[in-house]
């Protein structure tokens, strides 16, 4: 099979200082070090993340050198393998774990790679997977269980930030309110839903994404817009406040209204990225409420990406209502423009197979 | 209201030295203390102890006084509160928890009376809840949320031994094997459900419990006298066996494939009884699969309770298989032998509300 | 004995709406109801919040009713015991936990009720120690090792509030900071200290105190007026910063620098009150780095105290550099003074017994 | 440095199907593959699997191949790195996890290679570090702290075990009964102590061993063959029991004591290796108890190594007298004979450097 891998291919990548992202018909084939395995991409998601370069916002022009080839969400199957891997092996169905540790740090060491102390990020950091090929290191490689489709398979990366959030502070039996239905929000309604969740309550300002979230399991979703909602979501815990807090929006008035409402004795588990610093009311929102919070941040290595797979077995998961469009490689930028429109939720990109 | 008791009251007791149970016309309405509640029981639920209890088996001879008002799970009004107590008033409709812990020792003081170091239990070492009135201390009163019929509040107690044996662990998104189906086991099965499992194994050697069980949500439900089944249950994770073993059979050989099938890191909550000594190739079974062991007794007092009254909120469990029969409190005997020819799993009976 | 007590006692008032506290003689002693112990006083200690309530800032004129017997921390002997008593008898040598749990919310009930819903705090919404006499429900009262001495066992609601600080997060073989060493923080020095801690950095801008916390076992003692500081923290835990921050200072400039230092998966336990609102850069000081916070209140009944008493019977804590100061009851204005100079840390009263 | 190396080297190897390992002065020396690192082995540990496997017991007969190269605790220097190798450098002090997980399994992809599902040993399942060079993965390579000395970082490996089985439970502030005080068992003393220990009680049946646990830190130390130890031990943990059971015997009459003594709620750690299975009273001593039973195997990869190194860096740890000789590599029986007599506790052998 190496000898059939042509040295140039198709991929998406961030060229110019502006809006947009270019689409190439000639980029080199990624080399692979003697740890490092190429993969033949099938799918690929778009990430909020991708939106953000594709906006080239404040952080992403800081972060994204130009010629950076994006993406970080995929499937495909590996092509070539290093000539020291020895826990992969070729034709397999993969995906990957988008953060790349160092290896070497406490936290990669004590199996918390996902806060590695100098990690990379696959189509942020290094070449990215919206190409026909992408390079990993074989301990990043997920190979991806038979059953899983291949639209569910593109978007392991996104279902594990909800997973990962929903985990953390365990929701069995429990009354949590998630503050925020992105992508990830929507995601976690139901992972938490399969995993035991006893009342699920979301608020977002999003009437549709409100509807998709009851439709995913929501006992109750509330607008934020409107001023009665921290009454309604009190009550229905029965005036106690939730036990969990999910926090997914990055919204400051939801922060505060979230740790607001939280149960003496509460967890948070906070994944949004506000644009700026948020100002708390540490003796009444954390410390005379004994509240735990917990910052959330890719997925455990490789806890999160198993308990994923058994959600996904079990049948319990719903992702239908948010994997909205799925679309050819080359309309890349249509997918992009539904997402910032809110036509789209989750777009899976299919990207055309080499020809040998 | 107080006025109103009568003197006397019906009871069941156990009297004789043999195996059996007593009904008595007369007998006297127990005593409170300042701090205690009397209740008028309109429900009670038979449970496994009392069958010991009834047959007079070596362990209930050994611990049990004669005359002894038997029962332990119920539901009632409260009709009379001693003049110390302030956290329950009259009218209530209550449940309550059989062990009465002492208050002093270092588990009743750190949250842990479930495994109080001089623990009473209701019906066995106090008079018990087959009685039109129960005294028990303000406590061990649990006010049942009124979306919650007779029939389930009243066997809370034995719930509450099936929510506590599934949350030590933790089963969302994994996939457990619950050895032994009998009440508490197939309660498991749908607490287990509810929490998330992943997978649920179930396994016993009676094939009707058996196909409660799948009714309950097990996904798989195999017979121990079939010798292929631990292969097959081994198969159904892959064959990593399950990362949980809830151990609910009290019996040598379900404990020992239980936990040699048990997966490498995984964890047991164990809670079925032997009748004599276990055992254990520890190099083995626990030390060299890094195994994390849970003894697992009562229900911690009292978050085992919210969690179960969670659970109920949710309307995820479903217990109608369960309670296979409602009698009258004169029918007891029926009831008793009707559990043991294994035609009934749990009965409540009704228990006649005094005439004032 | 009940027949001795007095009608009346001396006391400690705040009277008016100004600076200072009131001296009484002639103070009617407590009622007790019927769950309630009565206390003779010996020994008293000033917290801090004793202090706020001297000086009548914004908080405590907002919350402590004039005509409040002030004070928390004490020991002292029973003396008269409630008609519904039993878990505490006549004459026994005793300190009390300050928070009064209501008993029925379920931070109560679960073994929290540090964090009560509705929680009374002695002597500042209830009479409370800087009296001959106090009144405690029989729930609070903490029977003191004879091989406590009275100064310290004076002390132990405070030591507490180290204890539970230090305990949250663990720190056995971690390299820990702690931000502000005021009479908490330096208990929290020779606690860390006991409980194992690998290395203990300390920081604050008075240099006495720093020199204490060093004696106490502080491994390194930094001057947070030092811009070089945050550096030297670092440099002394390998470049990781550490794993632990114990926050007890309050003050947001050293809570920025705090989380700033934090090790990519470190816990920080909060117990300082700032006193106004404070912003985070939740992504970089929380999300990114996976950060735990726990927010520290009171102390965990009664695990706390379990885990205190087993410290201080070891002989591992050094308290005395911390104890610098026992006075008279009547000379409780100079030790107020005292505490607000900076010449004294913890100051304790001996309260005059009463002549029967 | 690499052309350096000679082909053959030193190393002390099983040979023989009867007592005792040869000394042989031409074994190749081992080939590395791209992911190894080639180790110049100054010092080597003896530890009591070695001295089974000169025994040529029941267990080591099973396990261990004739011709391999026997020993798995060291420090040493690397000469030679792998092509694929960038975690490791040339000239490095390093020591090695002896531990060698798959990878791919689903404990090594958590950080719980410790129970890999088909972990091989070092010195065991493959060629050890009793030889002037050994070859392991970079994975396991485990850079020495220049303030460790050869003869400390020499035995990390058990020093781990024992950080491992201290550390599972906790044990700061907690009463801890330690059973069985070999080599591991008096390491457990000294870093327990470390870790915060309130009241280390040991027990033992060898009086010198039971004197090094007092000079390390036991507050208690009982002779096993005492009919009157349980009481002394109960007794000393004011007739709780102790909170902590670390077994390290591996001994039926040990277990059952520890486990009855064992206080309602406490957490027993399992090291020690019974030869055969070992009967419980499970429904006495884990059930009603609410035990918490957790197996130790080998070291948290790399939890337990960071642990350790803060433990060594704090100076807390006191291991001088457990390293009671220091023998040259030739002189291995001799070595191997002190431990079977009880003469020596840790015997580290000097490695002869080669000469190039």
């Amino acid at each position: 099979m190496i000898t059939q891998i042509s040295k140039t291919m198709k991929a998406i990548k961030k060229t110019h200082n502006t809006v947009g992202m270019t689409f190439q018909q000639d980029v080199p084939v990624p080399q692979i070090g003697p740890n490092d395995v190429l993969i033949a991409v099938t799918h690929a998601g778009i990430c909020g993340t991708d939106r953000h370069i594709y906006e080239w916002d404040a952080w992403s022009s800081s972060r994204v050198a130009l010629n950076t080839t994006i993406g970080h969400e995929f499937v495909g199957k590996t092509v070539k393998i290093g000539s020291a891997v020895t826990r992969v092996s070729l034709g397999q169905r993969v995906s990957a774990e988008g953060h790349i540790g160092c290896g070497t740090c406490q936290p990669c060491r004590t199996g918390n790679g996902h806060i590695c102390n100098s990690v990379d990020i696959l189509g942020i950091d290094t070449h990215g997977c919206f190409a026909q090929f992408v390079a990993v290191p074989q301990e990043n490689v997920w190979p991806v269980h038979p059953s899983i489709p291949n639209e569910i398979a593109a978007i392991m990366d996104a279902l594990g930030n909800a997973v990962h959030t929903v985990m953390a502070p365990g929701v069995s039996g429990k009354e949590i309110l998630i503050t925020g239905v992105g992508i990830i929000g929507l995601m976690a309604v139901t992972v938490a839903k399969a995993a035991g969740a006893g009342k699920i309550i979301v608020t977002d300002t999003d009437d549709k994404r409100l509807a998709i979230a009851k439709e995913l399991g929501a006992d109750l979703a509330l607008n934020a817009l409107d001023d009665q909602w921290t009454q309604q979501a009190r009550a229905a815990t029965g005036d106690q406040g939730p036990s969990v807090l999910l926090e997914m929006s990055g919204q400051p008035t939801a922060i505060k209204d979230g740790f607001n409402l939280l149960r003496n004795g509460g967890t948070v588990a906070m994944l949004g990225i506000p644009s700026k610093e948020v100002s708390f009311d540490l003796a009444n929102q954390i410390i005379f409420k004994g509240a735990t919070i917990l910052g959330i941040n890719g997925r455990k290595m490789f806890n999160t990406w198993y308990q994923m797979q058994n959600f996904l077995l079990s049948g319990r998961l719903n992702l239908k209502p948010i994997i909205t469009h799925q679309i050819k490689m080359q309309d890349f930028d249509q997918g992009f423009k539904m997402i910032q429109s809110g036509q789209a939720i989750k777009v899976v990109m299919e990207i055309p197979q080499h020809q040998s």
